[in-house]
This record gives structure tokens, sequence and C-alpha cells, in this order.
């Protein structure tokens, strides 16, 4: 480290690396911390989960993005606190680490908006330790049906998604594809067709953004997909064998995933500042905390007004944006110069919901659907997938799959499991629940 | 299933698999049990464990080698015994499976040889599950040594690897890799020269069965990369924080590779049949289990005769021979043909040492070391890969990190963590082991 400003970025999701590539080429030290070694290409997470990429294609080492920059430094670890005064960022059971400058960037969770059973029995998929205990868990419920066909009119083979945001609508249509053309070439015994995926929605509609168009055409496309969409539908409560809807009902079910929603990071909670909407930080018109110019947050985590009354969406562009916003705002200041007022450029929005099938709308309001929506979501994605090897592996994955239906990566991992002759203890009770719902 | 005979597999690993493929071809219906739902390339195990491959790489769904064989049936699942007179196979918490044939296939497993701790505070390497944890805890180690440098002095840097045999040699070799080339330039922070890797071998030399010139290339080749080789050197104990060897002296450390030996599965102890060394599975010359002329051992949990008074060694080779041998037996069983006597084929054995260096010896006593030894292991592994996919995929990963040395896959991935919430129990335990060592 040398004498020049410390710029600390909590968080290596889009937002935090953003301003790290920025602040990198500038006579500035910077260290990142986060809670893993590695960044997480969030959009692309879901098709982990449902056995269609492997973990490290989608994340990628924090240090390796920096190997050439002897200036940033990396950290991994869990930020408890900040002590203002003396400018110091507190982690669990590890060094503090001093900072001039600090950007917030630790991006959001699951929110189970207190629903009885959500949080200890359904699966959310924010994070790449969410993805993998769904992939186990999906997998491992089909391998228990074909073991015990029995447990199919319990309703083992009911897998349902609560939300119909992007990720709910990308986990259910995935699903779907992974039972019909997947797993029942692999099951020449049990008839997969028994299998029900079931997309539950509060509002009456699914993409709440999109055009109803595009809507109207998710719904239909998931529809032929074999998925049951059911909207004006409020879960009240989930048990480790169903979910009790508004209405009474139940679905019997030993699989819910849970999209239904995200909140900030708990971290926000810890530094003591104003928060808005979902426990979002709130900030000025610089992206800066109140009362902190020294500090910003950005991306999910943070509560961005739109400049007309409303909130800026939780989106990878905002996330992206804001991190080369405050990377610029810290260099103004370190330069002497007056700090400018975030304005976020809208470049659309998009979600996929099966092959050869996507929604876009441009932010000037023109919509694509289909395979040309599909192809330039492929597209998209591949281009803001950080790093030249994932990108390349994915492309072969996509490849393959797109060709043989024979996904590679339909593996159960559990490193749960025990080592051999473990004395019990916490790896029992997990290795358990690899088979079970037991969490 | 059919009216024809059935044969029942327990394991998809060489031996296993080779059975099953054989048999796929005839008119029987087939039967493949395994705990996990994948098929594990054991030989490449280390390279998961270091960072250099992806499970998915070594890893190949058994369901997908027999998706257009309807008369190839997976079951995942634990054997917990076989009911002889009944014929059926016993599997923890599933319905029973029939047979009229059985290979029982099921591999080793690590053995501790009973000595203090082996087994409570070492990581074995001989499954995927293994190699992950091996992986999460070598690389948590250095991010911890970087957050709190004042851990080194307590030996957090020091690797240290129990058995000199093909495994300890690969694990030692790759990890002092991993170190000076891959971490040396992540870690900007920290000097990783302070780094020990100590490989700890009980006997006189490395690779016991080899040629004398081969072994003392190991050690050579070893010592140039950094490795401290200490031969006849038998650890005593293992603890939580060092490694006592047999004169009293310890090494402080919170990694010990376990490579030391193995021993049969446990399910070898389930079937109430004669066990030999190591607890493995005596056989008669045609392989098959003493009283039970159904029932086959294969492979490394079978006590094969060498037919000059010794036993086959535990390799692949010898599983793939003894897979296709009693898949051919059964054939002729049921074509009224008499059994045969096992005859094992030595073809030679190999070890990789790091890059460009491996020692191979030819079943007529030629040798080969380095470069071309290296070479022809590659490819032998290569070749020997199970699926196209992978084949590709591995190819792919050992041409960029060879020209990169920017291993992928280096990511700590716990699914141990808690969901977002969790309320405690196994989870929060296991989430803790991440970064400390309290297995």
């Amino acid at each position: 480290m040398t004498d020049a400003a410390r710029v600390v970025i909590i968080g290596a999701g889009f937002g935090g690396l953003t301003a790290a590539k920025h602040l990198e080429k500038h006579d500035v030290d910077v260290v990142v911390i986060d809670k893993n070694n590695y960044h997480s290409f969030l959009p692309l997470l879901y098709q982990v989960a449902t056995a269609g990429l492997n973990p490290a294609d989608v994340g990628y080492p924090v240090r390796g993005l920096f190997r050439r920059r002897q200036r940033v430094l990396f950290r991994q670890g869990e930020v408890t606190g900040v002590d203002w005064e003396r400018r110091l960022v507190h982690l669990h059971e590890e060094d503090d680490v001093a900072f001039d400058y600090l950007i917030v960037a630790a991006g959001a969770t699951a929110n189970f908006f207190a629903i009885p059973g959500a949080e200890r029995y359904s699966y959310p998929l924010y994070t790449m330790s969410d993805a993998l205990r769904v992939r186990n868990h999906l997998l491992s419920l089909f391998e228990e049906a074909d073991a015990k066909p029995s447990l199919i009119a319990d309703g083992i083979l009911n897998i349902v998604v609560v939300g119909g945001g992007p990720t709910g609508v990308e986990v259910a249509g995935a699903v779907a594809e992974l039972v019909s053309k997947v797993l029942d070439r692999d099951f020449h015994d049990l008839d997969l067709s028994v299998t029900r995926v079931i997309l539950l929605e509060r509002g009456e509609s699914l993409l709440a953004p999109f055009d109803p168009d595009l809507q109207e055409y998710t719904v239909q496309t998931l529809e032929k997909m074999g998925v049951e969409v059911r909207l004006g539908t409020s879960v009240t409560r989930i048990a480790e064998d169903r979910v009790v809807l508004a209405d009474g009902s139940t679905i019997p079910t030993r699989m819910v995933v849970w999209a239904a929603g995200i909140r900030a990071q708990d971290v926000a909670e810890e530094l003591g500042v104003e928060r808005g909407a979902g426990g979002r930080i709130v900030v000025e018109p610089d992206l800066s905390i109140p009362g902190h110019e020294e500090a910003f947050a950005i991306g999910d985590i943070a509560d961005i007004a739109d400049g007309s009354g409303g909130r800026l969406p939780q989106l990878a562009q905002v996330a992206l944006q804001g991190g080369r916003f405050a990377a610029d705002q810290i260099l103004r200041t370190l330069a002497g110069e007056s700090r400018q007022v975030f304005h976020y450029k809208d470049k659309g929005i998009m979600a996929t919901i099966g092959r050869r099938a996507a929604v876009t709308q441009l932010a000037g309001g023109a919509t694509i659907k289909g395979y040309p929506a599909w192809l330039a979501w492929l597209m998209l994605h591949l281009v803001y997938l950080i790093g030249a090897r994932n990108r390349f592996s994915v492309m072969l994955n996509w490849a393959w799959n797109y060709l043989t239906w024979d996904t590679g990566p339909r593996l159960i991992l559990s490193p749960e499991e025990p080592p051999p002759g473990a004395d019990g203890g916490a790896g029992t009770e997990s290795a358990a629940s690899a088979r079970g719902h037991t969490r």
C-alpha cells in the first residue's frame, strides 16, 4: 500500500467490480471485500441450479481479475460494521481494514416477507451456494422418486416456484425443460410426465414491469412447456411437505424455490445509516451516504431516487452504472472537483423463458419476443459475463446442451457428506438433508 | 424389465461401469447401484482438489451413460446388505433390488490405520466430496493467512501430505505448483514463499512399486518444486493444529491430506463373506465369491490372488479387466458354458509429479520419465476419461492452465453455508468449518 487514498469496496458484484475496474487505472489503492473469494454472475445462477452450467462457469475468482494490479487487494471476509470516526471496516474474526473512501455494494438477499416456513423450508436462489443447493435437492428428488415410486403420490415430483419475476420465470422454464428433455431420457423406469412445475404469482401478471403483450406471451410459452402458471395466488405458509395458499388449499411438495423478492444484505443494518424500502441504504443524488460524504452505496443495496418520485429498480445495469459513477466521484473529489448527480440510463429489460423463447423491452418501449429476443439474451449475457475463460466455457456448454439435450453438470455434489468415518456432528445432519428435506 | 436374467452391479467405478457397458449389448437386464448419481474418474480427483479441474470434468452422470439403453437402469442408494437366499440387495431407506447375478464393485475408501486423530482431522482424497473439501479448505487457508498474517507463524501455510504413493506424490506436486505459480500471482500482499509443502512417507522411497531410478527422479523433481520430502517418517498422531511424528517432533499445520492407504468399502463387511487384506472380499479364480457362484467381486474391493502367492494391486487396470471378465462369466454361465480363470494383464504403471514431469514403468520393465512420460500420462488419461464432453472439457482446461497459469475453478464453494437467515443447526457449524478447521 502506498500513501495514496485508499478506497475500500464492500462486495464483488457488478457494482463493486465495476468501481474497482475503473479505479485500478488511477492513483489510488483499492481493497475489495467479499464473503466469497469469487464474483457470481447472478443472471446465470438459475442455469447452475438447473444443471446447465458449472459453478466455475458463472463464478470468477476476484483475485484473478486483478492479478496484474498490485494496488488492488482482495480480502475475503464478512463485514460486521463500520467505525465511521476512525474510518475502519470491521470484519468477523479478521483484522480491520482502514479506508479513506468507502463503496458499499453488498447487494441483496432473499426477502421472505415473514411468511411462516418460507425461510426454513424454501430454497432461495440468489447465491452460488443457493444454486448448488437447488440443484442437489432437485436432482435428488428424482432419484428418490425412482427408488421409491410410492412417494410420487405424496407430491415428491411437484416443483413449486414462488414469484413471477424474471428469476421465477427463468427457473420455472428451465426446470420444465430439464425434466421433459434431459431427465426424461435419464429415467427409463419412471414416467416423468407426472412431474408438475407450478409457478405461483401473487399479482395478476408475470414479469410485472414488462409490456402486457410480453407478459401474455410469457404465460403462453410457459404453459406450452407444461408449467402451471397460477396468477393472483398468494402463499401463506410453507411446511416441510406442502405449500399453503391464501384460499386455504395446499400443494404437496418437497421443493419450493423462493423467487418472490429481495431485500438489502444484512450489512446495511450494521452501518448505522438511514434505510429505505427493503432495508436499502438511502443515498444522496451523488450516491453518497447522508452524513458520510466519503462513503457511497450502489447497486441492489442502495435506495436510489429515480428523479420522478420512485426508486430505481434492482437491476444489473443500475449497479454497473452506479459503480462507475461512484468511482468517478471519488476521483473528482481527489482532484478537487465538485460532485455530480447520478442519472440512470435505462437500456431496457429482458428475461428468458426457455429455449428460443425470451422477451426484451427496450428503453424506448419497443418489444422483441421469441427467437430473436432469445438470441439477443444469449449474446448480451456472454458479453457481460466476466472472464474470457468463463465466456468460452459457457458458450461451449450452451452449444453442447443445445445440440444434445445432455447437460453435463447434473451431478449431485454434496460436500456436506461427512468424511469417511467422521463422528457425526454437523456433517451427518447435512448429509441427511442431501436426500431428505430436513433443512 | 424383461424376463431375462437380471444383473445387479454395486458401484459405478471403473469395474462396475466396464461390466455394465459390456452387458448392455446382450440379452440381460442390468441395474447399476451407486451412492452418487455420477461416476468419478479417480485418477484426476487430485486436480479437482487443487483447483485445476471442475467436478463436472471428472464426474459423469451414470444415467447419462445409458440413455439409449432402456435395459440398463440406475439406482442411487447405499447398500446395507444382501439377502443371499432371496437374492435381494437391501438399500438404506429404499426398496430392495432383486438380482440373478451380482457384481460387487464398490471400491475402496481411506484407511487411517487407527492412527489417533487421522480420521477426524485429516483430509482424505478418494471421493469427489473429498476433493471439494480439500479444495475449499486449502484455498481458505490462504485467504485466512491474508486476512490475519499472524497465523502464518502458527503454521497455517504448512501443507502436509501423508503417504508417498501416486496420490501423495500427485497432490504434493500439484499443491506446490498451485502455490508457486497460481496463488503467488493472486496474493499481492502475502509472501507465499513461506508456504511449506511437506510429503511424509513411512518407507524409504516414494512410489514403492516403481523402479529405483524413477523413485529417485521423483524425489529430486519434487524437491526442485519446493516440496520437502521426508522418507522413513511415520505419523503417530494428528491433532487440530499439528502432526506428531514417530520421533516425537511435531509439524504445526492446519491441513493434512491423507493419502497413506486404502481399505475396502464398508459394504464388504455387510455381505457376510470371507475377507482378506484391508477388508477386501476373497474371490475364487473366476472372481466369484466363495459359496455364491452367482456373485462376483472386482476391482479395489476384491482380494485377488496374482497367481504367484501375492495379491493384485488396487489399480484401475485391475478393475477394468475384472469388470469385463465378470460380465463375460455371467454371459458364459447363461449360455451354458463353463467359467474361466481370471488372468490380469499388466500394462504398467504411471504417476505424474508436475508439469512436464511424470514417471512410467511399462510391464516389461522399461521406464520413461520427464516430459515424454508426462505426455503419455496426459494422453492416456484423456483416452480413459469417460464421456466425450468431459474429455473435451478437460483438454481445454489443461490447455488454458498450461498457457496462462490461471486455473479457473479456484472457487471456495461451500454449499454447507446456511441459507440466508437459516436458524443455525447443521448449516451454521459447517459454515464455520469452511474458514476454520472444526471438522
